[in-house]
């Protein structure tokens, strides 16, 4: 049974991918890799010592060779899993990137705006403080993938999205320099000072409300429902789209390239005196400040995205194929059970009810499992195969203090991790 | 614009509704009403004080004549609006009920075997204690409905949710009164002790979970993962499905009846020592003690259920029609404007980023305005049209501890307030 099923999840990846999901060798391995395997760029193992990483009986701990190679007095540390995979299926970058400020907020985006200082190979640029130059912002990056069922989505991840990141923040810069200013709701709009407020007769806001066609020597037209936006909240907005952006590249380039698996991520951007973490999957985040554990993010379990992906397969059911229900049961269900009820849960409860078993309810569901059942104690330990370890105790009040919307400070885009996995 | 904006609204509902959303009044009209308008029953009003309470003027304060009319020393506060409706939209209802057990958890659902105690006309009923009787379960039930639009769905929902609620909850009866042993999974299975940990071989439970046919004669085939599901899950079970049944039998009925406008539901249901509050749309149950006030429900806002819609517009385009648009901007955007970078956020962000404005934003957002901004202390004053006030300090404790499905001490179902209203 539990083959059939994983042959069904296989199957079924493979239709959505149009490449390969990596559980279909005889597909992908015509195609070439995207990027090479190996472990983080800014570890600097040598090919030999990459292969020793991966000895599932010594499982060596790997940490950095100069203390002073990332920023930030940042650590690392990894080993191999106990036996799950040939080789460690997760990866990490870490980089500080000068964001170049675009020509002009108006011009069409240039690819080539971007100077990049690489912390690698020798270390060079870790020091860069905050530049005061006018054309740009520094921001440090750090970001972790776990990986499963291949490497190939962890490593294209760990080379491309902070790519992405500066990609939708190019357009931003000077926007995000000028915090005196909030930013425009419409680009070429006469800016707002942060700390005015609008007095505005309910007049002149209605007509602008109502959209009646003002003069076209009419300076500016205010309304009187405007949101205000803060500059966090455009961070946040880049990371979220960076997210999406790299899913897709992923998505598009799987019919090119050998890209197996899919991955976690878990990054943190330090922008202009805030900290900014986004995850997508189940890895977290967190602070520990004398002996206390600060959770700065939340992962993503079954629990968390149930109602979520019933929802989606309630909506889109040729997404379950004829392999999958959305409804979910407290366990599997046996044939010799048609007939009988049982308990179920749909997308619109949280609670439980019970519903005559049909054969539609045989199909494997959807969502399974219950994820890791710990507090961020034993998270703390047991996926400790990859970690960064931040001297940030000095930026504590200010990363808790970032920027929010709609009361989070920090964004949960979409997770990559393959969506219709089996158990 | 807003004229323009509202018979699109008026139209659009009109479409999505076999009968009329009350915006329509052509239509509807031809329809009998389903319930004749008034006020709650428990207030014993004739009708010519009925026609009293809606003075614009006067504006009276309607309150309970007998302070023992109603369970609980419960006590209740409405007043008209100043202006925004001819009559009172709000609804509210208050019974204590006897549910009876089905024949047999087994059988086919019996439509006539729920004993009803009304708390009306003359109070009698109220007084009941649960009752020790074998063959049910006593509940207390407090319902208010924020009407808008017209006040027939509201009416209908006053009547009617607590009938769903019954019928939901008659088929668990036995299950729900047996609290040492948990809820079986499948319903004729022997039933597990609450309190025992259950001792498996592993084989034993692959062997069901792979789901070989076991032999006739097994009398039970245990999981190795099976969730627990408690009794407090299936009450909050019964209770979401009867909001989703109330919400389908008001969508079908309005071929039949006119049932105008839509509303709000803020029920509370007492059953076995525990507090249940389920809410639907912008209301709010609270608890005050010595001052503090205990938040018992989150009301739905356009903030909280901004990506909810967002996504379910981006996945059912034609739901928008050729009016709306499911992308959010600050606000509303000007015909000149096109062509110009404007301040959006689609369904995947919390935050901010900017896009080129085409003709297709010109169409009328999705999520418009903010809903409330206030704290509990001003919601308090503000919304006190409608009111209950329970005499609870002694079931405190109780209540908060009361059951809880994903963390979730309360739930909220979807909401019957019209989806896609205008501002």
């Amino acid at each position: 049974m539990l083959t059939r099923v994983r042959s069904a999840v296989a199957n079924f990846m493979g239709g959505i991918m149009a490449g390969s999901s990596g559980s279909d060798p005889a597909n992908s391995s015509e195609l070439p890799v995207r990027f090479p395997y190996g472990r983080p760029e800014f570890l600097g193992l040598s090919q030999d010592e990459i292969e020793c990483s991966a000895d599932h009986i010594a499982r060596p701990i790997l940490i950095l060779k100069e203390t002073k190679r990332l920023p930030w007095s940042t650590g690392y540390a990894e080993v191999i899993n106990a036996g799950k995979s040939t080789h460690n299926e997760d990866q990490a970058s870490c980089e500080v990137i000068f964001v170049k400020k675009k020509p002009g907020i108006h011009a069409t985006p240039s690819k080539n705006s971007t100077k990049r200082r690489s912390s690698l190979p020798n270390g060079e640029g870790m020091q860069v403080k905050e530049s005061p130059e006018a054309d740009g912002i520094t921001l440090s990056y750090w970001a972790l993938f776990d990986g499963h069922a291949g490497a190939g989505a962890a490593v294209v991840a760990s080379k491309l999205l902070q790519h992405h990141i500066v990609d939708q923040l190019q357009g931003i810069v000077e926007i995000l320099k000028n915090s005196a200013v909030l930013p425009p709701t419409c680009l070429g709009e006469e800016p707002e000072t942060a700390n005015n407020n609008r007095t505005l007769t309910r007049a002149a806001s209605l007509r602008g409300a109502a959209g009646a066609p003002g003069s076209p020597s009419t300076p500016q037209t205010r309304f009187f429902t405007e949101k205000k936006i803060p500059h966090e909240c455009l961070v946040i907005g880049a990371i979220e789209n960076a997210f999406r952006e790299m899913d897709l590249q992923i998505e598009q380039e799987r019919s090119m390239y050998n890209i197996s698996g899919g991955c976690t991520a878990l990054i943190i951007v330090y922008l202009l005196g805030k900290l900014y973490v986004a995850n997508a999957g189940d890895s977290r985040a967190i602070i520990i400040r004398n002996g206390e554990i600060i959770p700065m993010s939340s992962e993503f379990t079954p629990e968390t995205e149930r109602q979520r992906l019933q929802y989606l397969a309630f909506m889109q059911p040729h997404l379950l194929g004829n392999e999958f229900t959305h409804l979910e049961f407290p366990r599997r269900i046996q044939r010799k059970e048609i007939g009988k009820r049982m308990l179920f849960r749909d997308f619109n409860m949280t609670g439980w009810a019970y519903k005559t078993i049909e054969d539609d309810d045989l199909k494997f569901p959807l969502i399974y499992g219950e994820g890791k059942k710990m507090g961020p104690e034993a998270l703390l330990c047991t996926r400790a195969s990859l970690a960064f370890c931040l001297g940030i105790s000095l930026e504590l009040n200010r990363s808790l203090s970032s920027g929010s919307c709609d009361g989070n400070h920090w964004s949960n885009p979409g997770a990559w991790r393959s969506r219709f996995e089996g158990p």
